[in-house]
Order: structure tokens, then C-alpha cells, then sequence
């Protein structure tokens, strides 16, 4: 047992001079806050009900509404997750269908699971020098959508993770051809509408979606949980997302959240983008420097207009290390032992170190230094140069073929079997390749021999096979017919 | 549009002489705590995945569990709320049937919508004296469990939000000899298990419940919005509780939340019942003086025995002005705008002061002296003695029939009538009579002559009907046929 607790492990840390390329997105900096629980306060007279809005919470999230253009715009406490259940929950009918982007966060396959929905997926691009995510084609999105005249709504992760931006607005005009309503999952996107000065993308929300959701902590200056969910102005079908916030978030929500989550939005807009413009010439300086390398390289604007990417996100760092036979966790790990400085993921071949308005500029001078140095330690270290991998390739026309819904797969008797003699049998797990983190197997799904020489062919090549309760993927759930 | 932020707002108020006998437990003590930003981190090395448990988190809550003796201890950050909703839907199969106490926070009722189950309830007693809910009677649940034999799961709050405990292992016998769990809503009952030295009820843990779920913000030091799940040692249908945390909680929990549950649960160790037995002093000290008193009186610990009262929770203070003409909203006022005491709630003819082992003495010698001025003052003031109201009595025979589950008159399409006219028709919302807060009709209830009645009749006493979209209540959403 642990002599110290988690707060003292936490303050430690704190303490120690680790720089966080990672979220959140306030970096650790002492803004200025009270004693927390001088201002930890319920719902007494003169505050307000987050569930029933009518003084002071209304105001701030009106005022919220206005600043983003939205129709309404509510504070969530329960993270993005809370949004997208809601959202997924509200949007469909019990034994309905959704059409989704295969790179879904957990929290929308949970909804599918909850609203008992048959998934259809569109798989998103794979960018091969790279072997990460690329966007998602509107023609796919059109595709699905006359192939499956029940859809009755649609999900997109733009960004993603890495930074992969999709063509949201043609994507929404297809979408609204069809009659649906377009849900964006812009968890990695909430600074996006504060880039008063250029240089981000557009978010979702002026791109004609329908419903967006953001997660404030994990690019602004706000506490870890809290989050947005933006409606568009004139999209009437709001009541059942309201039903299930009510349902997805405590009835006692922090007002330390809440007070959060208004004093980021309104440093956001007096900030007048300043941080984030300054933010982007230290993203470039990095950049610059990177083409002086000779082994790292970094996930370029460039890309622009290939494998569905609209647009990136600049604030996003992926530091590829493909084809020097070294691993994303080789690099990973030694920026933070020898570096101090801890990355936001390490994939197969590539870190991803996550910036914010709020980094400073002693951490880009670390970084600049630690990746001069690694790079040029790569040199002189003995590393085999492989071919580039491109098995994630392999997932482009790669399809899926539904037995059942995740709902009925979740609920089935169960057995576990060897993954190679599972040919035909249904899932009731996940299987990912990671990267580019896409499920290659969902639950419910039917097994097919091609999955199977895929992730056995991963297995081989150590590369990362993750999602079974078998850690090693050896074997998997299946349904027990 | 407001000027001053939310937080500026909880800053000033912070800064005033209010004194909280309401939530949270920390009474707004300035406990250590860093700068918050400092210690909100991520799952980043050395730290832990709340969903998938393997370090500090892990340990964390095995310390809490063997603080609790539970079999398996999980922290919430997501409130009550979300473990209200894991062990109901966990616990109950897809359009199954609960058996749940009628005085149910809505998260209860939330799970029995998301699980589309029948939902069979015992309605509480009341205590005719003071208007407020008693406790359930272990006969009646014996009752419901054999007149339907497919119940799946039973939910009893205990204590209720006024600190009335039922008889909890004579239930749990009950329940256990039905070969069903037994889950207990011990929201207000977090400090129980802390009272080393006696003078507190008993936690449902030790009392043979499977699941308990526990608010730790409302009674003891923890930040708002935190919480505990309890599984009792040796029962083994876990999985599917946690396979729902998992859904029910955001993926990014909050590390201050986390921090401050672990905080707290240490904090009371080292406490050894310290704080709780002051707390029982200051508390006696309060009834001692209210003996004297003329008007007000303090609900009594003489009930036990009475009304399905098992134990009473010293820490809620009703105070009650029954008979006195004089209403809950008036002394409440009274206490807030010439005391600056903040109360809990207020009822029709009472209020309820919450304490916590971290009330401070001059918080009791406030309310001390704020209630003998105002005893002494009721004496002078011209005011209209009445018959005790006896209204509330009339819930304890009072049936409910329900046509369809509440996930279906959720779900079907609704229209609003008057409530005089809606007899025969079925409901789609809650009706509360409040005191004592418990619905008189629930979504997908017929509604009965008596029912209306009932309302209608509190309605010209002006007394409180809540719970319809018409605030009047002169109107009510029926379901459409």
C-alpha cells in the first residue's frame, strides 16, 4: 500500500520540471483561482440549476452562445463523452441507424450500444508516408447515405486526434440533402473558433453542422471534464439532447466546472487570439527546424487536399520516425528520461506532442533542443532502415460485415476462442491495429479470414494489436450461437 | 448581460458572512489544496486510467475499499448520478422490472427510462406530526417481491433527504431470501461509515446491501460532484455495473476530483470520529435549546420505532413550524436576510439545516441564536394558528396504476390537457406534492379521480405541486392515444 496520497503524488509532480506537450491544454500554469473550495458551492440562492437554467448559469451560457454563433450552447461536466451520448441518444430512435466515421471516440460506440443502433461506417483515409488517419471523403459519406435511406443521423470526428480536419461544410450539405442531422465530434477542435487572427481551421459549427462538441480542457485553459455542446442557430430538434444531458450529467454539477468553463471562454475572446497567433509562430519555428533534420520529420500542411484532409490543425505535433527502425515509444521515452519532457501518445512510428495557446516558450525551446539532439543522435546509432510499413494501407478497402447491433452483441452469451480459428464467428469485442487506432473488428461484427491475416500479420510484426480482454490477441470474445 | 464572470461571482459571495448549513460537507473550509491547475493533470506516466485501473488509481481504491470493507470500492466523478444509473441498469435485464422506494432521486428513475423497465414501487410512511417521509417497511417490500416474482433488482433510499434510515438488513434479508440485489441510494449517508465513536446510523454496507452508492460532496470534504460505489464482499455480478461506469462517465476524469476523493476518505481515517463527535455535541446543544423553544420544534430521535423510522441521521436538522401559520420559506428567508444562514431546503412548513463534521462552532452559535430570536418573535408577531395540515397523510394509501413504463410514455407523442379533465388519461410527466416530495404521479400512470383530486386540493391550500412543464400545474402532458 502507498504510504503517499494522490495529492501529494500530484503536487510531486508538479513540482518536478516536466513540460506537458500533452492535455490539458492550461499546461500547468497557476492561473489565477481561489481556494477551490471557497467557491465549491450547490445550488442556493442567487446561483442557478445547470439542468434547469434561469439566472446566472443561463446568462453565462447565453453569453456562450453568442460568442460561438450558436443557436445554444450548453457547459457539460461529464467531459465530451456526456455530449456525444447525448447527442447519438437524442438524434436516434431506439433500433434506429447511424452512419459514423469508423474513428469514433469510445462514447459514440457506447451510444450505439445504449440507443440499440445498427452502425454503418465510413472508414476514414489512411495517409501512407505516414501511416496515421487522413479524412473522411464526403463521396463516402453520400455513398452510405443512398445505400442506407434509414440513416438517421451522422457522426464525424474532425479533428482527429492527430490534427486531420474534413471537409465538414460539403460534407454537411450532403447530409442535409438526405434530411439528417450532421453530429461533429470536435473534441480536439474547442480553439478553433478563437483563432481570431488565422492560422486554425474553422470549426464545425460554422460549417453547417448540426450539433458540435467540444472538449475544453484538451486545447484551453480549463479544468480536465469540462466540455461544450453546440447547437446551430434554427436546428429545431433539441429537446431529446436536452432529455439526455439531463440524464448523462450529475444532478450536483461543479461549480468549479462551470466557473471554469465561463472564465476560459471569456479569456478566449478578450485574448483576441493573440495566444494562439503566437502559438503558431513557435509551431513554425519548429517546423523550420525539422526540415533541417535528416531522420525526423514531421506531419506537414502540405498534405493539404490529399487522403480527405481539408485542413490540420497546426497545433498538433506528429513526429514520425517512420522508416529508421525506431518506435514512437524509443522517442517517447527518451524526451521524457533524458528530456523532461512527457508527449500527449506514442504510436508505432510516431509521437504526438499536443500544443496549446497556453505553452511556453521555455517548452518549445526544449523541444527545439531535444529533437536537434535526438536527430542527430539517430545518426550515429546503429538502426536498421526498413522499408516503409504499410500495412495500415491494408484498411482502406477494408469493410466490415454486421451480424448484429454492438447492443445485441454486448448482451449475448459468450465464449472465448483462438483468434485464428475464428473465422466466421461474431465479435463481441473490439479488435484495433494502432495506429492508425481504427477498429478492425467491432462488436457484433462477423470474423472474417481477412481481418484475421491482418491482425496476425500486425502480431508478426510486433506492431500493436489492442481492444481483446486477451491482452496478447491471441484469442477473442466471440457470440455463443 | 451580466458584467462579472461566474467565478468573480462565487468570489464575492465566498468573501461575504454567509454561513452554509447546506451541501456541500466542506462547508467551505479553506482546506490545503495547490493551486488547482497545478495538480489537473491526464493519464500520463505514473498516473492511472480510471477506466482500466493498474496504478496509483488502483491502489487508491483498494485503500478505500478496505476503509469501507466493501468487497469493491469505486470513485465517481460523475456524482451519485452515475452510479444510481450503473447499478440500475447493471443490475436489471432490458424491459425487466425494479422494485424501488417511491421517494427515488431522478437518477433512479433516469436508469428505469434508459432500461425500459416496469417499475413497481413502496411508498415511504409518512410522519403525520411533521409532514415528512418516514421509512420503508421491510413487510411491504416483502409484499411487492411476492406479488411479482420477476422483480430483477430492489432501490431504497436510505436516509432520506431529511436523515430518516429504514430498517436496511431487515430488507436486505427480505431481498436475499427473493434471490434478487439490493441496491441503497445512501447519497446523504457518506458519513457513516466515519463515525468511529458511535451516534450515527449504520452504513447499508454493513447492513448486508449488494450496492451502495454514496455522495461524498454532501456530507464530508470532498468537492462537489464526487462519489462512491460500493460492492458488498462476495457479490459477484459486477461486470455489468462497471461495464456502465464506463459508459456513464466521462473518459477524462478529473484528477482534482479524484485527488479530493482520496483526500477525503484519508482525511476521516486520521479523524478517527473526531469531528463526528463534535458534531454530535453541537447538535445536541441545538435540540437541548429547542426544548425551550415555543413554535419551532426539531424533528426528534423519540420516533425511532415509528412510521418505518429504523435510525435517524442527527446531522439533518428539520425544523419545523407546523401549526404555526407560518411557512418553511418564511424562516428560511428570515435566517438567510437577517442571519445570513443559508439553509438546505425549505419545505412547506419546515426547513432542513444541513451539517457536516466540518461545521465550524460559530456557524451553531449562529444558528443558536438565530433561532431563539426568531422563537421569541413568532411569539409577537401577529400570526394565524391553523390545524395541523394533514393533507400529506393521504399518500400513504395512495395507489398508482401504471399503463405503460416510463421509457415508453417518454417516447410516445404527447398533448397538454387540463388536469381537471385528464382523469382516465395517461400521464407523461412526474406530479409532486412537496412536502413530502413524492411523486403522486409518474410517467405512464393512469390518472386517477383521487390523484387529481389530491392535487387540486393541495393546489387551493397553496401548497407546492411541482414537477409539470405548466408551472401552474393547472395543466398537464398526457400521453397521446
Amino acid at each position: 500500500m502507498r504510504n503517499r496520497t494522490l495529492l501529494e503524488e500530484l503536487k510531486q509532480y508538479s513540482g518536478e520540471d516536466y513540460y506537458p506537450f500533452h492535455m490539458p491544454g492550461h499546461k500547468r500554469n497557476l492561473f489565477d483561482f481561489p481556494n477551490p473550495f471557497s467557491v465549491d458551492i450547490t445550488e442556493i440562492e442567487g446561483f442557478d440549476n445547470l439542468h434547469c437554467p434561469e439566472g446566472i448559469l443561463k446568462d453565462c451560457m447565453e453569453y456562450a452562445s453568442q460568442v460561438y454563433q450558436s443557436g445554444e450552447t450548453r457547459f457539460l461536466v461529464n467531459g465530451s463523452t456526456c455530449g456525444i451520448l447525448s447527442a447519438v441518444c437524442g438524434l436516434t430512435g431506439k433500433k434506429g441507424r447511424i452512419l459514423m466515421s469508423r474513428n469514433c471516440h469510445r462514447s459514440t460506440y457506447n451510444g450505439v450500444f445504449l440507443n440499440e443502433l445498427k452502425s454503418e461506417y465510413i472508414y476514414p483515409q489512411i495517409i501512407p508516408e505516414f501511416g496515421i488517419q487522413g479524412g473522411i471523403l464526403p463521396e463516402d459519406v453520400e455513398k452510405s447515405l443512398k445505400k442506407y435511406p434509414d440513416i438517421q443521423a451522422v457522426l464525424i470526428v474532425s479533428p482527429t486526434y492527430e490534427g486531420v480536419v474534413s471537409n465538414i461544410s460539403e460534407i454537411a450539405r450532403i447530409v442535409h440533402r438526405a434530411g439528417v442531422p450532421l453530429i461533429v465530434d470536435e473534441a480536439h477542435g474547442a480553439h478553433f473558433p478563437f483563432a481570431y487572427q488565422g492560422g486554425f481551421p474553422v470549426s464545425a459549427l460554422q460549417l453547417g453542422a448540426d450539433v458540435v462538441i467540444q472538449s475544453l480542457h484538451k486545447t484551453l485553459p480549463s479544468f480536465t471534464q469540462t466540455a461544450l455542446l453546440h447547437i446551430r442557430r434554427g436546428f429545431r430538434d433539441t429537446e431529446n439532447i436536452e432529455k439526455y444531458l439531463s440524464i448523462f450529467q450529475t444532478s450536483s454539477p461543479s461549480y468549479l466546472f462551470l466557473s471554469s468553463i465561463d472564465r476560459c471562454i471569456r479569456m478566449m475572446v478578450s485574448d483576441r487570439g493573440e495566444h494562439l497567433k503566437r502559438l503558431s509562430e513557435s509551431i513554425e519555428e519548429v517546423k523550420r527546424l525539422s526540415k533541417t533534420f535528416s531522420h525526423l520529420r514531421i506531419l506537414p500542411e502540405e498534405l493539404k487536399g490529399l487522403y480527405g484532409i481539408y485542413d490540420i490543425d497546426p497545433s498538433k505535433l506528429v513526429i514520425s520516425l517512420r522508416g529508421t527502425g525506431l518506435s514512437g515509444k524509443w522517442l517517447s521515452d527518451k524526451l521524457r528520461c533524458d528530456y523532461h519532457l512527457e508527449m500527449e501518445m506514442s504510436g508505432l512510428d510516431y509521437v504526438l506532442a499536443m500544443t496549446s495557446p497556453f505553452d511556453r516558450e521555455e517548452g518549445f525551446q526544449r523541444l527545439r533542443a531535444a529533437l536537434s539532439d535526438v536527430d542527430r543522435e539517430m545518426e550515429t546509432r546503429v538502426f536498421r532502415r526498413q522499408p516503409d510499413d504499410r500495412f495500415s494501407d491494408d484498411l482502406q478497402d477494408f469493410q466490415s460485415e454486421a451480424a448484429m447491433s454492438i447492443y445485441e452483441a454486448w448482451n449475448a452469451e459468450t465464449e472465448q476462442v483462438s483468434l485464428r480459428e475464428s473465422e466466421g464467428k461474431i465479435s463481441r469485442e473490439f479488435v484495433y491495429i494502432y495506429p492508425p487506432g481504427i477498429p478492425v473488428i467491432a462488436p457484433g461484427e462477423k470474423i472474417t479470414g481477412r481481418a484475421i491475416e491482418l491482425i496476425e500479420t500486425y502480431k508478426e510484426k510486433k506492431l500493436a494489436v489492442q481492444g481483446t480482454s486477451d491482452r496478447t490477441a491471441e484469442k477473442i470474445l466471440i457470440v455463443k450461437i
